[in-house]
């Protein structure tokens, strides 16, 4: 199997702003993008492996692919809690899942998953794991 | 075969804002939500299937789906051509497929496609295409 | 004088995004808009003018006047304390004093100043200020 | 008198976006920072002080002042028309104004003013002016 989720994970609590709902009262659906991606930095300083440590290693790892499912339309002042999840893959990836709940009433707002690629600073696509990725996954015993 | 593309298709153009790119130079990925919601939102007038029309049925079509593949980093300044093409399905549901291009290069910047399901106003799933839909759909031969 | 500053305050909190952050990896300047406004809101939440009760009474209170005031950049995971300060002021209006310092060091970030007045849901001005507001200073002392 | 609007100018098409209306399907407030930075880099394009200009001459030019004022609501697919002008200072500042008009009826829809200050690239301000903005206002009769 290629991909498996891992303990690596944290919940991350997002308020929906004003200025992020849309004409009919729901959140604007591209917003959603924001809140995985606070979930994703959480995770980040938490676990060590952030944005500022992969550049600092001389790497970028950007979004490659980026799925989301809606399931129920959220609106102001909704609390929302971003269950991010770290999965197990092979080669030079970052693949994460995601589950949106609603903190009021436990109801799921979204799903979706990313994967992160590294590139150099130059932009180039790295082929392998570099090595300071290929470390953080041995001292996570992944 | 499930999903078909169209005829029904166009090509819209955006340019991008110096507030869309972010710390590397690159265009936020979220960003692109816009873009090709700027080309549906086109696609919608030119075919008289926008948001306005929807609303006017007594219905919205939110997005339920959302999946994108980013092929190269756009930045500042570049302008990009947002194909969409419509895509016939079985059902309720609105499904578009999108390519993203720079114009400069014709480098391809992103692959995409939506599934947007019928809500009435009040927010409930229409498990059956509406007849406004049937209509339009029989009056472009799809 | 005309406007003067109450002890209707609070303090809020935000943690800048990376994707607010521009190619300099500073702060966006228009995202400032968004942390002030969050502030209005839990502002108006604690002390019972929030958007919805303003709603509910058959008015808007939109943004007339906004002026901002940039004295520092903030960025990526700065975290941003918010001061809101209601103002007296005279007739139909809403006024704000904005102060935002960095938490890490108290270093001042950002002035700016508000103005909102009231329309009717159908957009006319309201020249003179609602009963409900009226009550609503009476009730505070204003 | 400090500050006098010159023939530097030049006007910019918006469209608005559904993703930039709120629940009232007014243009929501802090987007107007958008369009008046679309303005500003199409003048920076025109005239030759555009974002990529000031970096290669070692600056940076942040936002320092903005004020806007509201004068009439816009919506969805309305179309902008973003009137900038280059107004002259003393010192190493660079200040326009802007009105923003709806195309369609020519309702005048927002008056704003912007100062911006050079910084070095280390984030310093630089009390003069720069050499190549002195010798740029020179090029330009100002």
């Amino acid at each position: 199997m290629k991909e498996t989720p891992t303990q690596l994970s944290l919940v991350k609590r997002v308020e929906v702003r004003f200025s992020e709902v849309d004409s009919i009262r729901a959140v604007w659906h591209g917003n959603y993008v924001k809140y995985l991606e606070d979930a994703r930095e959480e995770w980040g300083r938490k676990y060590g492996l952030g944005y500022m440590t992969i550049f600092e290693n001389g790497y970028y790892a950007p979004v490659y692919q980026l799925s989301m499912q809606y399931l129920q339309m959220a609106t102001v002042n909704d609390v929302l809690l971003v269950n991010i999840v770290y999965c197990k893959t092979i080669g030079g990836k970052i693949k994460f899942q995601y589950e949106i709940r609603r903190e009021s009433d436990d109801a799921p707002v979204l799903k979706a998953e990313s994967l992160q690629l590294f590139t150099t600073r130059e932009g180039e696509f790295s082929p392998c794991a570099p090595d300071f990725y290929v470390k953080w996954q041995q001292e996570h015993n992944i």
